[in-house]
């Protein structure tokens, strides 16, 4: 992060013709972005949405609402132009990628054993490392896999603790049987995978996804390339705490777009110490919720960059002052 | 409203390739916008802003942080582009217009009276349904107005009762000597416009300002040109629930922008029964909140209108149907 581009974005926030701190978090986004993209007028002009599709061992449990096959029908509906993403990518101008993890070989069964093997698990950390290309103002990050919510709920139970039943949720829409099945799967998965906990990477490894293993991978790289990043819901945000896991600073360039409805988000969010932008009762995954939360981040680097100070404009300031 | 087009909206809603319900509010704003709109696939690509700005008698009572000058000068701001929300209007393509109501004539002081005359506030109204012209899809609304929290709280406090701390908060800045000013002016208002309690336009009359007149007669001809509305921040919204006070469906052809940081704003939703869009911290005014969430209208719209079925892109549905 660059302190002094943040620093000279705080100054040009305190003259803009508004009193300070009106614009709310719009004035810290503007900051954020300032110090994570190294200049004083952040730019929001080149936006990319990231989807990552996996499929998982796990739903011959029946823990999803809709069958496996799905996740290929719906990157197909993605490459069509027919998702909500695209829709919402489209509105904004956004480069939409979506990145398939090899659909026809799904996970194994994290209740027999571990997920993926360490190979896979690495190459699917640097697949997704590798898909971080320079030339992009701000990330959003999302995904697809049916099943991936009791993944996401089995990574956080064994990195924060807790019962089962207090990570899972409906997902794409279970039953009340479901549900139960789904604590039970992510129960199975901690017991098959003891020797994992406490080691954030074999967590991943074992009871995450390719797809969620992928999203970490271009969570660090954006990091690295400083790229600003925008988490979708419970899933996304399930990988991305992996990395908070392993080093508590290591989603200082990420916000979280939306709050899921999915209940386990936001326990997540609060163990990760952050506060979504958005709360429109959605629970879709594929990055809708982070494109959606995008506008916000180009409305933030508009008012910084367009607002004129109280001197250019010639407005009084307070009459304390 | 046309419930039929609003019950056509609500069956696409359910053939998108998304589970029911999974995006939330966003399927609700694009039903809601097909009621209002009358017709099944609403259009979100011709909206407009509006800024009603006035002066009020009340300032010489020290309520505000800024002087009672700034009122013109941030009409002079907006004018020349300057404004927070020239960027979030241009940001959305939105046509902006600001409304002057003579700013060289505050309201009366209305601890002494009546803030307005019949005559005045009968035209300030109409000035603002004349506002409301056709050929827009969505018309956001706003104030700027130095003193203008401090009438709001009144018309609050007027309309639904509680002490005056209850509705009074920091407005632009005021300190707590400031903040105890405002609760006084409010005290002072409802004692010295006793007979205009029970009857919503008389305390409109007497305790509002002539941009709050005239954002309450634009909201109603929205209404009658059946063109939805989006609400922005406190004083705005206190206009609006002077209609709310005179017919409680007054307003479902109107939603919430944000939440803002002015506690009264809250409590005001609360005796509304509507929950804002977006909260963001957000307490500037002039339409912020309001064009900001129009972008929510926009992206539901979208999804609404480009989303493919299930049907076309030949995706299963739940596996129990």
């Amino acid at each position: 992060p660059d302190m002094e581009a943040g620093t000279t974005a705080l100054q040009r926030q305190s003259q803009l013709t508004k009193p300070v701190g009106a614009l709310g978090r719009l004035e810290e986004l503007a900051v954020w972005l300032a110090t994570w993209q190294g200049r004083g007028r952040p730019s929001m002009e080149r936006p990319r949405v990231a989807v990552f599709a996996g499929n998982h061992g796990i739903t011959a449990h029946g823990i999803s609402a809709y069958p496996a096959g799905v996740t290929e029908q719906m990157v197909q509906n993605f490459i069509n132009g027919g998702g909500a993403v695209n829709q919402l990518a489209g509105g904004l101008g956004a480069d939409l990628r979506v990145y398939e993890m090899a659909l026809d070989q799904p996970t194994g069964d994290f209740t027999q054993g571990p997920a993926m093997n360490e190979e896979d698990c690495a190459l699917a950390i640097s697949y997704g490392m590798m898909s971080v290309e320079e030339g992009f103002d701000v990330m959003a990050m999302g995904e697809m896999g049916i099943g991936n919510t009791t993944s996401a709920a089995a990574l956080c139970c064994a990195l924060f603790g807790g019962e089962p039943q207090a990570w899972v949720g409906h997902g794409t829409g279970v039953d009340e049987a479901g549900l139960a099945r789904k604590a039970e799967v992510v129960a199975a998965g901690l017991e098959a995978n003891k020797a994992a906990l406490g080691d954030p990477f074999e967590v991943l490894r074992c009871l995450g996804g390719l797809e969620l293993a992928a999203i970490a991978g271009a969570i660090l790289a954006c990091r690295m390339g400083r790229i600003p990043v925008v988490l979708d819901g419970f899933a996304c945000t399930a990988a991305a705490a992996v990395l908070h896991a392993a080093d508590a600073r290591a989603l200082d360039h990420c916000v979280v777009g939306h709050l899921s409805r999915e209940p386990g988000h936001a326990r997540l969010l609060e163990a990760l110490g952050k506060t979504a932008l958005l709360n429109l009762d959605m629970r879709l995954g594929e990055a809708s919720g982070a494109t959606l939360a995008i506008q916000l981040l180009q409305s933030a680097a508009d008012c910084h960059n367009g607002m004129a100070t109280f001197e250019e404009a010639g407005v009084s300031g307070p009459v304390s002052e």
